[in-house]
């Protein structure tokens, strides 16, 4: 069975016999290999926290960039290839600032979101600013518009979850059950912070120190915890 | 003999001896895997009804769309792959508009269904709107035009077919037997809504609860309904 | 012999050792899944009849198009894909209309048919028009113009002829036997519509009804039978 | 050796280690399943007679065309692909069109041979007016100029040759012999005529009628035989 | 070893393991299997001779053209594929007549052999001039320029080399030791005009006749002989 | 398990079944076939070191260029394909080059760092400055801008990390070791020059000398050491 | 293990799982069939020499250019395919041709062999001037320039190296031991002139002759040396 359906999954665009285009389930995969992320989402701001894996004492951890600002407004946590996911919040600035200088209003985050889906969607197409493979990255978008707080989910093939909480990432599975258990819609954004950290100390396999995670909430704008901004969340746990 | 065929289907555009396209049965085997989908045409209107698969408790209902309204007097409900519905229904919103534009009155349904069966049937062309495989998706299109009410159902082949019931998706089989049973030409609207849910009902493994199926009617304008509108029908039930 | 005959037949424009061209072979064997049209040539004008597949008593018969209007002195019959079908059509329809346009008269029978056959011979070249595969498709042209009633047949090789009488599809052989004993140039018109549905319900599994077959005639202007006229010659068998 | 060798035939454009152009040689084995066609050159003019295959009783004989005018002192006849064959002829027309618009006089035979032959060569180049595939087709290309009367033979490598008699398609290898047993060259054009046909004779299995041979003459003037004047042929005989 | 080797050599322009480029030494297979072709240079001029093979009594010799003209003091013998070396001598005409236009001088016998290897060497590479596989032939340039009478002899790999004497085609072997045994660079044109026809003798394998050979000169302007001259030279064997 | 592997790993942009994308983990053993480099960061600038493979006495040493000079505040350390470096090393010149005459200031080492990268993960995608295989180098860039002494790291996937201290190339492994023992971020430029040379040493074959290792610091401009500063020292180890 | 690897092998640009680039391994290959070829630098100029293999008594013995001048300050030794060379030095031509006219100034040699390797490096790459293989071909470049004579060596990879004394082709194992046994940096041009045909005369099959070997200087001027010149060396030995 293994050598007939090795026959199709190499076509980056084509079905196999069950209906299945593979080579989506095996970006899908990729991000398997990555690291963990979670987002909360809030009443008063949604929080994103990742596990950042710090290979060598001598390695700068502020490179290892997991989350990144896309707009003011909206941030997003990534797990799976570290280059594509900079190639889809590349695009995503661009597109905010353009709406932003188009409209003189941000950009709202579902119209964000789907505008990193689509350029994610239209891999193998051959045009310019497409891949010829599927983006191997998993995103985490968090945002605060008209509408209030939100929290995206977007995978390879180009779809999209709005999600009150989520974890991507080698260790999701059992960082999804841990939120299902404590998470509630009426947390306060600190009880979130805690959650996040406390869900992501599960899965990881180091102590958990201000060097390998990152914090950031949307609140209702985008910041980036401090090292010491880290070790006061990490004290609460 | 499998290794024989094997040969043939992954040319997307490619005929095997018997005749066949492969790369367009297995699309269609994608909506075998998805979510079940249900329209019936009454006298009054057209009535849509779907299953949204909510895998965890911390996915937003609402952003599971699987009903999307083209035009005010168009909507249309899905199954397969979402991504790919997102594409064809985007289309149908361009084409629909620019019909308004041009000639100043709503396109017909029959046309804005053949428009996108063009744009399914050009896959595999490499001309810059078309897509490298076929769309993986079947559609439900609900529609209210001079001629009144009106039902059409399109596949990954870029046919279509005008019908008074229809059910896609992973439970069709079943649902296309309850329907012929049970539909009837002079149904009010209201018993359309009872008999759509309930067919629903019987294919589906969970509890249908107002979380778990949208429905809509284009009678004749289209409106998707609310948590509490769908809860009326399920109390009918 | 099977294994070497299948490293040639998935090349779409590639020779086989015997000079045959497979993809061209297998489109035609499209074909012979396809339902059964006949044509019938008079002195007083052409006849078309087709078989309808109505798969389910919920589909609209009247969208089960099988006959088609090119202009109004040219109608066609179809066996094969739908969809293809439905391209050639649309191009005879463009072509006919800019030759009234260009020359203030209406095209003949033989330019539209070479049209269309052109179209079909330059699959796989790649230009903007044509198709990456044959055209799995067979048409049955009737049409009147300044030389008469005619009726052409056209195959997916670009191929076409001039007969008196002749069937396409799965029940081609048997209806083709049936028209050779059956037919003679000096039938009316009424003989031949009697005819055309006499040799169509040999060939079908179901009874002939008004639902399932469609007649259309060019005498000399294109009309399709309402399912009253339909009715009227069910009678006469 | 077989399975070797077909390593090397499916690429149209590629030797094989023996120097062979394998695509082209299936090519001329397409025509080798082609009906057959004779040409004989008298210091009259130049006689062409084919076989035509009317497969059932119903077709018309006159729309088997296998004998086509390329101007008004060139015409030919084909074995082989029969849309093969149209599409060269249609680029003999407008270049021999071009030819008398530009300079005034009618184009040689030579010349419109040799277009027609630049065409075949440029098969899998890809550029516009080519094909991807050689063409499948054999031409007896009839003309009258300057010089007198010629009679060219061309083959799917785009050679060409200068003949006194050549039979080309399934029955050549017979034909051939006969021409050279009886052919000379101050035969009067009307021993041609009887030679042409009897030549056709030997190699067809059914009985020569009116209907299934086409006669033509290019002496100066391209003129295809009435039924009636074929008729005269036959009683010859 | 031979499957291995069949792995590389259908690349037009891959290198297998021991550096070697398999289509372009395919294609000199080519020319062993095409007609011989004999050069050689005398302080007179260059003389040209070929063998010509006339498989029927019905063919036109002075159809079958192996020594062609590319400018008044240039000519070349070929042996491989007619159809390649005819697109080859068009290039030469066209730089020829480019160069005098240019610079109102006959272009140079190098020059003029250069542009025609550089074309060769150009296979492959996709741009609209060249060809997707080498050519097929082998060219004797027979010239006379500033530098008086010159011979040059090309491959399919684009490389060229002056000489004396030179036999090309299936015969070459054989004629290339005659060669070097009977030719000295003090010649008078009439003994190498001999030579070179008693060379083609014993290497042809029938009688040579004013209708199976074809001689050339550059002594010098170019010039065919008729076979009136041919059969001077026959005489004098 | 090899086999089927095999697969996946030869398209060039392509996931295997596990996520990843062989290619790019082939071009990272490119690397790890490459001579070894070190660099150091301290506060008062950066340290660079390779080992330069002369593989004969008469191979002029100055010509094997491992470190390279970018801008006058940016050098870099090569391992892998030195003329895939050289690519890059050559965009990197033309992007600061660029930046400066924009904005009237040197770029900054980290946007000079991602402006490589992002040249690097384009591989494939067919525009015009990209590859069609990713570069099969890695390399340690050193800078010194507003911010400080700067070290990154990248490699063929398109990422990149900010070091204090890190090797590359064939004794990477061993080389990081050492670096992880003995490097302290309050070293002096003197004592993290004799580190990176001693570090060196313990990874190269041969002995070390002025002619087969480089040395260069960026502090704050780039200076590539003359044979004789490296004698000084190659003493003090 | 072979068949795994010819897995790789055939792709013109993809790594092997050890990270290799088959196509340049085995274009390296094609030099080590090639004629030797040797260059040694000298304070007075840089001498090169080559073997010619004459393989036919009637083959002009200049007519086979093994070294050629870019410029009159630059010359080149080649070994490998001579097409491939010819195109190299085409480029290097007008490179060094622009550069005079824009500048007013010679070309360095460093930069002219750059731009050879540039152009070398970008194989595979689809624009317009880059070939779709590797060159198969090594150059010695041997030049004059402000910073006096100097020496460099290129292979099909795009590398280049600065030399005192380097042999390439099928002898240049024997030569560069040769070479390095005897070669020192203050030769004079004289000795070096000996040199170079001694190390030349122990990888010949062939007794040396002025016909079978080439000798050129570059001193400071580019000169290939007369029959005569070559004679008056090889009385030396």
């Amino acid at each position: 069975m293994f050598l007939t359906r090795s026959e199709y999954d190499r076509g980056v665009n084509t079905f196999s016999p069950e209906g299945r285009l593979f080579q989506v389930e095996y970006a899908i995969e990729a991000i398997k290999l990555g690291s963990t992320a979670v987002g909360l989402k809030t009443k008063e701001g949604v929080v994103l926290a990742v596990e950042k894996r710090i290979t060598s004492v001598l390695l700068e951890p502020t490179s290892v960039e997991k989350i990144m600002e896309i707009d003011e407004h909206i941030g997003c946590a990534m797990s799976g290839l570290t280059a594509d996911a900079r190639t889809l919040v590349e695009h995503g600035r661009v597109e905010t600032q353009n709406h932003r200088f188009s409209y003189n209003e941000p950009m709202s985050v579902e119209s964000t979101t789907q505008a990193l889906c689509d350029l994610a969607l239209r891999f193998g197409e051959g045009d310019e600013e497409s891949m010829s493979r599927p983006f191997g990255v998993s995103l985490l978008i968090a945002g605060h518009d008209e509408s209030g707080p939100c929290l995206y989910h977007t995978d390879p093939s180009g779809t999209f979850w709005q999600c009150d909480a989520k974890a991507i990432g080698s260790g999701s599975e059992g960082a999804d059950t841990s939120l299902q258990e404590h998470f509630n819609k009426n947390m306060t954004l600190e009880e979130a912070e805690t959650l996040a950290l406390s869900t992501l100390k599960q899965v990881m396999e180091e102590k958990v120190t201000s060097c390998n995670v990152d914090i950031a909430k949307v609140a209702p704008k985008y910041h980036l915890y401090t090292p010491e901004e880290v070790e006061v969340v990490i004290q609460r746990l």
